[in-house]
């Protein structure tokens, strides 16, 4: 495995399967009384967040510090480490403080990459999220959960649904799933699909109820209401009635489809209550594989000094 | 005891007393100079915090770093996760993520209370405010404040003095005090109590200079400037004239009375200078109390698989 | 050494020797894969900032987990304990939860003085910083960094360039060179001088050209910006004219001479890109060693109970 960690694309199949056989390991921890490994102690991760993304961060700081790693939260917002210095700096910065990986989350796409590629930072980057771009983590945790509920994913249907244009989940997920052997659909009104999606290893669809029956995963984006009022863009009501997730539509899927969400969810927009509880709903798990995925990846790019799965 | 704490009127007289006895072990620590237990080694507290509240959420995080937890800070104001997610949701991730307490400072009442009964939740709740509610935990520091000075509570005479109305910790105590036996008198202009109180099992008094003279405890209560405008408050001068506590009247008490404040102190209003240091005042025991009292809260509810007292 | 690090004026020269020499045998342990040592386990360290300053935080927050310190951050900006609370009891509440050490940002000089000599707090006040007036830990980062580089400090000469009327490292720096027997020339414009400036145990010039030439040291300080407007100001253009450090005058320090800047830098205004990436720059070891000298301070004012270099 390389050093970072930018891009879902970036993941060969050998990097992606060891990321995700380690995370089970790693997940069985979950049910022990003592959910802590000392794998990574007198390590330091640093959270870079240059904008706010509390579920991100929690998750990965639970992950450090389950591996018993030191944890600094940098919130970038209006700290005057950001204010006109520029991000070379503040990545030097952080890494002659004693960083051995930066998990940076950035509203530019890119930012992680210009952090990794500077050519002076030897700590390790994991991409949290940048812009529209990238979310490798979310897809690694995704296929991770993808893989507890339907084994390999070789020639499985994954359908992606609703706002893929300003998905960094949708983009990290379609090139993670394509190494993984799975087949992709995006489903989306025409203004929500990105320029260039004809390059992706993907299919697209306009019409949601032609896909689901033959999907084994249903994943639904987030939709971000205040990108609703542009005139490219559908209204709410319309947009639930034509891409939400209901009970009606979820009678059509077969027996064993499961239900995702990256999170979090706005109940009754893209997904209503009754799916979100549902048997088929593995969105709080998949909460739970994301601080195992996570802990994997920071295990793997730090090489932990002793064994996963050693006792405390 | 529960796996929840949510008020103080939930806990029977034997919960108390193991509360309060379980506190006064962890509380002689705090004289050693290690002062850190690894009884809940492995284990996560969240302190999910929807309103500012930075003495109480530093005195948990204290507490349980001293147990030797992990604590993730998580201040709801304006997180993603809070935008457009319901509080369910919320708990739900938090307990997904690994979450073994979450402790729950909130502006609305009943907002723990809805966490814990959600029935999806395994973790174990706390409240550390609830709008003006309940703030089960300071009851509790308050008490064990109390015992350490006057020993049993019986039939103990405690002067609740100031904004009853908007006091979740007025509340706490009139619950707490009748369990363990004293007596407890409110005193407050008319329009600062809150409705319903004749329905609590304490005495009312517009006269503090009455009470004061029979008071075991005097417990002034913080006064909240801002809602000093309106008309049915009266002015700061005149309360501060009528209710305030200052040297005159601390004179009319008897020689063993002990003055308490839940912090933070306005000076000059509630309570002048010269009574905040005398010797009366336990105002800065009350604060290393409560370390040691929610030490005991966490441990009690988190069933720590160490006892308490082992060495490190 | 006392109890409280204030001011870089009280340090001794055994004192200040003893940080360096302390900071030189942690220095060490950056080096090494487990960069932890036990020395402050179960010790308190909070970090209490009445004004943001990120870089400096998480400095002290890295010390301070580094020798196995529970932190606790709290951003006094906005906080409930801050509102109508003196900063006494603020002091008062910290201590009573338990700190061993505060480490204290404040906006107004002169205000760690005034909690380290309230008489009632035992624990130990590191000044991180107070309005214009002084930053003792960054003095002795830059005087670390100079031994490292230069050896014995006697006689050599330091130039502290740029907006001294401002500047608290300024003021720290001549304070403790003077001690260490450098000689100190402070470099501005007539009118970034302080009142008083002629008391400092330093030189003055406005005339950086002729200093250069004989500088072991050239510390550049970060100009704002926001204070540029005014009619006593050169004009940014003016200033970088006549007060920046380009290549040209690079050109005309001696081969050994070093470049210093506490950071966060203004590329291009105050230094060029060309000088802070150059080779005589030593900024980015500046804040490795501010760690360093940052977890000397912390372990000799608590007394670690183990000595450095233990293992963990």
């Amino acid at each position: 495995m390389k050093r970072h960690l930018l891009s879902a694309g970036d993941l060969s199949r050998d990097d992606a399967e060891l990321v995700l056989s380690t995370a089970a390991e790693l997940r069985s921890l979950a049910d022990r009384p003592i959910k802590k490994l000392p794998a990574l102690r007198g390590r330091t991760v640093v959270n870079l967040f240059f904008e706010d993304s509390t579920r991100t961060r929690i998750s990965f700081e639970a992950a450090a510090k389950r591996l018993s790693a030191d944890v600094i939260n940098f919130s970038a917002k209006g700290s005057s480490l950001s204010k006109g210095e520029s991000l070379k700096d503040t990545a030097l910065t952080l890494e002659a403080m004693g960083a051995d990986a930066v998990v940076v989350r950035h509203g530019a796409s890119g930012a992680p990459h210009r952090l990794a590629h500077s050519g002076w930072v030897r700590s390790s980057v994991v991409n949290a999220g940048d812009g529209t771009h990238e979310h490798p983590t979310q897809a690694l945790l995704d296929a991770f959960t993808m893989t507890r509920h339907l084994g390999k994913l070789d020639g499985r249907r994954v359908a992606i649904v609703g706002d893929v244009l300003h998905s960094r989940v949708a983009r990290s997920n379609a090139l993670l799933l394509a190494t993984l052997g799975a087949e992709v659909t995006l489903v989306a009104p025409p203004t929500l699909f990105p320029v260039g999606v004809e390059t992706w290893p993907v299919e697209t669809s306009y019409d949601l109820d032609a896909v689901l029956p033959k999907a084994d995963v249903v994943m639904m984006l987030r939709v971000q209401r205040e990108r609703m009022n542009g005139g490219f863009f559908p209204t709410p009501r319309e947009y639930s009635r034509r891409y939400g997730l209901d009970g009606r539509r979820m009678a059509t899927l077969q027996d064993h489809t499961i239900v995702m969400h990256p999170g979090p969810m706005v109940r009754g927009m893209e997904i209503s209550a009754e799916v979100a509880d549902s048997d088929r709903s593995v969105i709080v798990e998949q909460v739970t594989n994301g601080v195992a995925v996570r802990m994997a990846v920071l295990y793997l790019l730090l090489g932990g000094a002793q064994p996963v799965g050693g006792d405390e």
